[in-house]
C-alpha cells in the first residue's frame, strides 16, 4: 500500500529540509519546462515507477511518461523518461529520484547477470536479508525485476534454522525437532549446515529444506543425491559471477546470494531539462 | 538526536515484522547467552555505536561491549564486539546490526582507500548528495569516519549551482547574479562548470567556489591558477581509485566522489553465538 | 519490538486526551498511594504485562507488582495484581490498562474453552484473520495463552487459497498450480475447498495442506482418509463449542475458529485504590 | 478528520505486512472484476462507509457502490454492497473491511436491542468507557447508529467522578465540593453512589449528575423521586437485555452497558467474488 | 503523557535538523561543564519543566537543578536554573528551551497582570482558543500558572454555540433548542449573544451559560440581573488591561481575553556557559 | 513537501479532537454554504493560502476563494476569501484557519513596519531562531512576506559562532579558528562580538561576518568602517520600531531582530457565515 511512500518521503525529506536554497533563490515559482532522464551506461531498469511516484509525491501536479518498464534493457543514452512541469519541482525532486533509480538498477541488472549465467540450469537465483537498512522491500522487488526470486522478506514469513540457532539448540536434530514442533502447518523448516555429515542429519530429522552454507561443489553434488525427493537444496556462501555456474551444475535448486543487495554498484543517469 | 534510532526501529521491523518465527520457535525465553562480533577481513570500522543501539533497541537488558572504535583499521578474525543476554534477543537482532556495520564499514573502508591515495596532497575527499535514500546521515558519518570530508548534507545547508539550474536561468553568469543576491549572508555561493571558458565566467560573475565537472586534469590545473585567491575549487566526474591522484595532483582543493555512497561493497561480518 | 507500545498509546491517548478533566481536578498531584486489581469473575489471564506496561507508560514511576502469569486460572476475588505511585496515575490508566486485560482474557478464556473440549484428539485448536482491526498481534497472542494455534498472522506469512482465489483462477488445480509455481520454497500452499470432489482436487493437484470448510463431520472423515500422509487437513466454518468434539474425532489435523478473536465477552475485571 | 483513516491504514497494514503472498502468486495484476458483499444473517448495517474507505485506501481506483446505509435492517442473504477494480485489490482489502464491518454491526445490533427494550420509556441507553483499545471513536460510532447515545469519549470531555476518587477524596462530599471547584462552567458534575444514602449525599454537596452503580430498581426508584429535577440520573452496573426494561421503569434518565462495546459478537458477512 | 514531549522533540528537531553545524566544529565531544539561565527582567515563571525536559530530551545525562517553580515572580538577574552536562548538548538545546520559556512566561505574566487587575472581584480571568497553532495544551497550561482558567480545549470538551452557529441556525432559541437536546448529559450548553434581548431569548430558550460577546458595561450589568442564578455569564471582545476593571465590577463571572496567548509578548531570558 | 500541511493537521487536531460537539450537535451534515473573511484592521497579510489548506485538509471539498494575496497591505473591513462547502466543514475549521491567518500576518506587520523604518538604507531586516515552538518555517516565511529576510533556519544550516561558543572555546581568535577550520567549504564563517576591540580580534582571526550584539550605533559605525570590504556586519540586541533607523544609518549590512517572532501581536481578523 504505502511503504514506497514512506521510503519516499523520507528520501525527499532528507535532501531538502527546510528548503532547497538553491532553487529557491535561482528558480522562479511559475517557470515551466520539461526534463529528460537517460542512462549513460547499458543496464537493466528498475523503479521507473519510483522515480515516477518520487516526483508525483513532491508536485502531483507534474507528469511523467516513462518510455521504458521495469525489467527491460535500456542502452546508454537511450531516453528513459520524459518528466514536465514547474522547472522548481524538477529540479527539487531530480537526486532523489535519481537516487532510486541508479540504486535498485543497480541490483536487477546485477541480479539479471547471474540469472544469465546459470541460465542453462533449472536453479534459481535467490536473495538474502542482507539488504540496506530500510530498502528491503524495494531491494527485493529489483531482485524479482532481474529475474531472480525472494528468500524470506524477513525472520516473520519463513522458518531458517541457521548456524547460531543450531549452537543455541545443541545441535541440527534438536533444532530440527523444535522447529517441526512449533513451526505453522503451513511452513516448511529450512536448516542451514556445512557439511555432507551435516546433510544427513538434517535429513534424518525431517527438515524440508537445506541451506548448503559455503560447501564446495563437489560435496555439494553429493548432497543433491542424498536429498532428492526428500528436501529442497539451497547453496550459498561467496559465491561470483565467476563461480555460479559450477554451482548450478550441481543440480542444487537455488543460489542465494548476499551481494546481489548488499554490495551494488549504481548505475548512472542523469536528468537534463529542457525549458 | 533521535534520527538514528528511527532508521534502526525501522530496519528492526522490517526483518522482525509480526516475529521471528524461527528464534520463537526453536529457542526458549529464558536461555541467556553471549556472542562475538568478527570481521572476516580487514577494513575500516564504522557503525560499531549503530549496532549497540540496534541490539539495545531491540533489548534495552543486552550488554555490548566493544573492542574497538570507529575508524581503525582491523584485521581478519580480529573480535569487534561481544554481545550477551537473552539469546532470542541477540538472534534476532543480528541480521540489522550485521547489515548496518557492513554497509558503514564499506563506505568508510573505500573513502580511507581515497583518502590514502591523495595523502601527500592538500586536498579533501567528499562525497555527494548521491546517498541511498533513507540512510544519508549514516552514510555521510561513515564518510567522515574514513577520512573524508561532507559535502552538503542537502538542498538545505548550501547553495550548489548545477547543471540544470545553469540551463533554467540561461546561462552561468545570470545564474550566479541570482545566486549572489538571494544568498543568505552566511553561505557561498558555489557554482559547477564544464570547460575553462566557463570557469572564467563563474569568477566574473563572482562565484565562492567552482565544482569542476568531468574536466580532464590538464584544464583543471589551469582552472587552479585562473582562480588562485578568488574561489574554492572542487573536481568531481568519475573519478576512481586509479586517477584520483593525478587529479590531487592539479592542486585542486577538493575531490568529490559519488561512488564512495553510490557504489558502497559490504565488508564481511559475522556473529557467533556461545551459550 | 515496540509494536504492543503503539498501540497501549494510542489506547492511553484516546481515552485521555487534553487530560483526564476528573482526576486533575480532584486529586492532588503529590497523593501517592496504592491500588488492587481484582478478578470478578473465573478466567484464564492474558496480558497482565501489557497492563503493567500501561501503566508503566503512563507514569514510568509507578510500581506493577503481579500476583499471576498469563494463561493461569483465576478465580473470583483474585488479587491479580498491585500498584502502587501517584495516585493520579493510577486513575488515569485503569480503564485503559483494565480494558486490554478484560478483552485479551477473554479470548484466552473462550480459547480454552475450545482447547478443553477436544482435549482427548491430537487436534489444534486455530485463530484465524478475523480478529479486531488494530490488535491482531495482541489477540493472536491471547489464544497462545489459551493453549490455542495461531493460524497465519497475515497475508504476508504464508499462502491459503481462498474460495475468492479460486473464483479469480477458474478452479482448484489452476489454482494450486500457480500456487505451487510461485510461492517461496520455504512455503506450503493450503487451498480451501468445501466438498470431497474438491479434496481430491486439491490432493491431486498437489496442495501441501487443505482447509474443510462448511464441511459436515462425515465428510471431514472421509476426507481425512483420502489425504492420509498426504496433506495438513484443517476443518473451519461455524464451530461451536457445542459441536466441536464432534469435529475432532473425524481425525482432522486442525479446528480454524474466527469466534475465538471476532465474538469475545470481556471478563469482569475491577482496580480498587487503597490510600 | 482522519482518525478512521490511521485505523484503516494500520489495520490493512497488519493484515499485508510485506504482501498478500497468495493473492500476488495467483491473481495477474491486470484482471479486473467485481464482488458483492453480503449479510449472512440479520442485523443492523454499521460501518458501511468505513469498508468503502477500507478498500479505496487499499486501491484508489476501486468502486464502492452501496445498497444500504448505516442504521438500516439487512436481511440475511441482502447484498450490501458492490465493489468493482483489480482484482487482486479486491482480495487484498476484503478481510479488513469485513472485520470492521462485522464488529461494528455487531455493536449496532446489540444497541439497536437494548434500545427496543425500553422504546416505551424516557431513558436512553448510554455506552461506556469500557470500548476496544484503539476503536472507541469508530465503536462509539456504531454505539450511535444502533440509537444509543455516548457517555464521555474519555476523560477530557466530562466529569464523572467514580468510586476511586470518592476513595481518594475520602468521601462523596469532598469530592463533589472539589469538582464544583474546579470544573470548567461549561461542564457538569457527575458522581457515581452505590446507595440511596450516597445519593443523597451527592444530592447535597450539589452533584449535577449521579451515576447509580450496581442498585437495585427500587433503589433507583426511590433515587429517582429524591433527585427529581435536582440532579439527572443513569444506571449502571451488569444490566442485560432479560433485565433493561425492569431498569427503564423506574424512570431513570440514562442506563450505561459496558457490553455494547466490551462484549460484541461479530455479525456474519462474507463478499464474493464475479469475475 | 506524552504530548508536550512531541512538542518539544518538534521544536529541537526544527533547530537542528541534520546538526548544529557550530557547536560540532566548535566544541569536543568530551567538554564537560555547566550553564546558568537568568532573567533579564521580572516576570511570572512558566515553563521551567518544559526546559528541563528540552534539555533531557536531546541529552538524558543533563542534569537540570532549577532554582525557582511555574507560578513564582522572578527579578531581573534572578538565577532560574543551573544545567551541567556535555558542553555540545548544553548549547545544542539551549536556544529551544529558552524559546519555550520565554513563551510561556510571557503568558503567564499577562495573564497574572490581568488577575491581578481583578483581583478584588469574583471574576475569572478566562482564556480563549485564539491560541498559536501546535502549542495549545502549553499556552493553556501557562494560563492557569498565571492564575486564570482555561475555557474549552477544543471544539470537543464543550458546548459553545457562536455567532456563525445561530447564523446557520437560523436564530438563537432554534441553536439552544438544538444544542439542549443533543448535548450530552454531562455538559451545559453555553451560547454567545451580542445585546440584552438576545440575552432574554437565551435565557428563555434555557441557557446554562451565556457569552456577551462586545457589550458595553453597562448592558453587562443589566444581564448580570437578568440572569441571576439562571446562568453563568462571560464577557468577551478587546477587554484589555486598562478596561478590565471595569468590565469586573458589572459582576460578571468570568472574563475572557483572546489576547493572553495571541498576542504574547516574550520576556527576555539567556543562558550563560560556564566551562 | 508537506511540513506545512503536517503543521496544519497537528493544528486541527488539537482543536476538533474527537468531535466539535457544537457544530456535530447543531448543523445538519447535508446543510451547505458560504462565508466570508474579513480584516477587522488594517494589516499586511500573509498565510493566505496556509488559511486554504487548513480549510481543504479539513474538508477536500471546501472552495476557497481568496481576494488578495500574500504580502497585500488590506484595510479594515476587507473582504480577503470567500469559502463555500459544507456549512459544519466552514465551521470546524474556522478558528485553526484564522489563528494561522492572524499570527503570521501579525509577523508580516511587524516586519513591514521595520522594513519600512529603515527603507533609505540599504541594510537588511533580518529574523532570528527566537521563534515559537514548530512553527519556525511558517514564521521565516512570514518575514520574508514583510520584506525581511532570513537569518538561519536552523544550527544545520549556517556557522554563527555565539557568546557561549567563544566561552567554551577560550576566546574569539580560538572559536574563529575552530569554525574556519572545520566549517564546509560552502558556508561562510560568523561570529558574534560586543565591542570594538572584539570586532578586531574577529577580524584578525579571519572571520567572513561579524554579529554587533547590543553595540551603540557609535560603535557600530566605527565596526563598519573597521570591516569595510573585509566581513558582513550585522547588528541585534533590543532594537525597536523607535531606534531602527539610527542604527540603519551607521551603515551596517543587517540588522536581526528578535521580536519580529518571538512578541508577535495578532492581527484581528474574523469569518461570518451566510447560508
Amino acid at each position: 500500500m504505502d511503504d514506497d511512500e514512506t521510503i519516499i518521503r523520507q528520501a525527499l525529506k532528507e535532501d531538502l529540509g527546510s528548503g532547497d536554497k538553491t532553487t529557491d533563490a535561482l528558480i522562479p515559482v511559475d517557470l515551466y519546462g520539461r526534463a529528460r532522464i537517460y542512462s549513460k551506461e547499458p543496464f537493466i531498469m528498475a523503479g521507473i515507477d519510483i522515480a515516477k511516484k518520487t516526483f508525483q509525491i513532491l508536485d502531483p501536479a507534474i507528469e511523467f511518461r516513462k518510455f521504458c518498464e521495469d525489467g527491460v534493457h535500456t542502452d546508454k543514452g537511450q531516453c528513459l523518461a520524459e518528466v514536465s512541469g514547474r522547472v522548481a519541482s524538477l529540479l527539487k525532486a531530480e537526486r532523489t529520484a535519481l537516487n532510486f533509480l541508479q540504486h535498485l538498477s543497480g541490483i536487477a541488472t546485477l541480479t539479471r547477470r547471474f540469472v544469465e549465467a546459470v541460465k542453462s540450469y533449472p536453479v534459481k537465483i535467490l536473495d538474502t536479508r542482507k539488504t540496506t537498512p530500510g530498502l528491503r522491500v524495494l531491494e527485493k522487488y529489483a531482485v524479482r525485476v532481474g529475474g531472480g526470486f525472494n528468500h524470506r522478506m524477513g525472520t516473520y514469513d519463513g522458518i531458517l534454522i541457521k548456524d547460531n540457532h543450531i549452537a543455541a539448540c545443541g545441535g541440527i536434530a534438536e533444532a530440527v525437532k523444535r522447529g517441526k514442533a512449533s513451526a505453522p502447518h503451513y511452513m516448511r523448516v529450512e536448516v542451514e549446515v556445512g557439511s555432507l555429515e551435516e546433510v544427513e542429519e538434517a535429513l534424518e530429522s525431517g527438515a524440508d529444506a537445506i541451506l548448503l552454507d559455503n560447501m564446495a561443489p563437489e560435496s555439494i553434488e553429493a548432497a543433491v543425491s542424498l536429498a532428492e525427493g526428500k528436501a529442497d537444496l539451497e547453496a550459498s556462501g561467496g559465491i561470483t559471477l565467476d563461480t555460479v555456474e559450477t554451482f548450478a551444475k550441481t543440480g542444487i535448486h537455488g543460489i542465494s546470494i548476499g551481494a546481489l543487495t548488499h554490495s551494488v554498484r549504481a548505475v548512472d543517469i542523469s536528468m537534463e531539462i529542457a525549458i
